[in-house]
């Protein structure tokens, strides 16, 4: 009995928080980790450079953040409407971040949405950035921390979207195929309804994500069918504060 | 071709806000219509004051103004943890709300979580009172409108909840039946993608709410079963900035 209640004890909860305004109202309280998503584009963009071999990666919200690194020789990825800034070396795709441009380096990736939510969720004592290219190594690497975890989807300016809750309910249906994971969170569970519904139909289900019109409308729609691919990289990159770096490789 | 571009300018759009915490994210400016919903119970409650014949409604948000109006002669609905309170009339579920305890009278309801949902939607032009149980009668109300809609979840303390959510969905989707209205909005999607899953199976869904899990352990999953019937009063009640009234019976 005393083995079972101490099982019981150990389980680890998950929490989704639907918009980085919602971080403040998370219930769990302590040792937790937090996986940050914005799968169009930011997260995608930087599992891909750490696939193809960045060294790590600066995170800044504002453009004049971004020149200041730029002035100090750093390789800077920044654009806006989908059109990369004179300033800088890349725009920020995935498609920008390969071998040849980033291998071994450290770059510095302006992104005011990503950034956002990192700031809102910088109280936690680890952030990692999921995508679905990293889905299962994500899971997997959860499962050795044995914390309680906390998914942030970095919605739309603020707003709640579909593509990071979809993102919310892979990584939780994943996450609760381990008996060290509970949940009792009405957005968990939602997150899991939409992912179900959604999982072996997504032809279907894009068109009901808004930010894939705003990305077609810029001519950034090729990234698309790739944000979406599951377990290509396996990978899971961490924030460490000041910035990104790989953490685990499997 | 003029007149179709005339009737596509007439579109009135859907917008859900998934918690109070939201709302000035919404993208949805002006000329809109505030439909509130707290399903489990401060909404589902106050439709069913209005169908046993109350005249109006002063919402409150705290004891101690709740306090004073009892000192004015008014009866008040106030609890504590699912006890109602010594110096009020009532507790705040719907079966308190009989209409020989309130037919005719203007009675206060305190209640922190839909009152706080109230505040946070108050530029709103008008606010409606939502809920299963006046479901199609609001959205027959809404078509007459002919203003935007934005559906307002009041959650559990800022947290995305379920039960209001799958509300929100219901009400979107009958909305949609009308040429009327459109949605581009990815919490609309994600409202009508939950209720589409629910709406045969509600005893499946109901233990994934958590509220529920919380009103059984104070002894009040009695209103549980009716909050979630539908279309059994045919009245809309909406708020004036001072009181909720009854503006509309089918």
């Amino acid at each position: 009995m005393a083995e079972m209640t101490s099982v019981a004890e150990e389980k680890c909860t998950i929490e989704v928080c639907l918009s980085p305004k919602l971080f403040s109202e998370i219930l769990t309280s302590e040792n937790y980790v937090v996986v940050l998503t914005d799968i169009l584009r930011a997260t995608t963009s930087i599992v891909t450079a750490f696939d193809n071999g960045v060294k790590s990666i600066i995170p800044v919200a504002d453009l004049d953040e971004a020149k200041k690194w730029k002035a100090r020789g750093y390789k800077v990825a920044s654009e806006q409407d989908g059109k990369k800034l004179d300033f800088a070396d890349f725009g920020n795709s995935a498609f920008s971040f390969t071998p040849e441009a980033i291998g071994g380096e450290t770059i510095v990736y302006c992104t005011t949405n990503g950034t956002r939510a990192l700031e809102m969720a910088k109280s936690a004592e680890i952030i990692a950035i999921g995508a679905f290219i990293n889905l299962t190594a994500m899971a997997n690497w959860l499962i050795t921390q044995q914390k309680n975890v906390v998914i942030v989807c970095s919605g739309w300016k603020n707003k709640f979207c579909l593509e990071d809750t979809l993102y919310a309910g892979a990584l939780a249906s994943l996450l609760l195929k381990s008996p060290l994971f509970i949940t009792c969170d009405d957005a968990t569970h939602a997150a899991i309804l939409l992912w179900d519904q959604a999982k072996d139909n997504m032809k279907d289900y894009l068109p009901k994500i808004a930010h894939t019109h705003r990305l077609k409308k810029l001519g950034l729609d090729d990234v698309i069918p790739y944000s979406f691919r599951m377990d290509i990289v396996d990978i899971v990159p961490v924030f460490n504060g000041k910035e990104i770096v790989k953490e685990f490789v499997f």
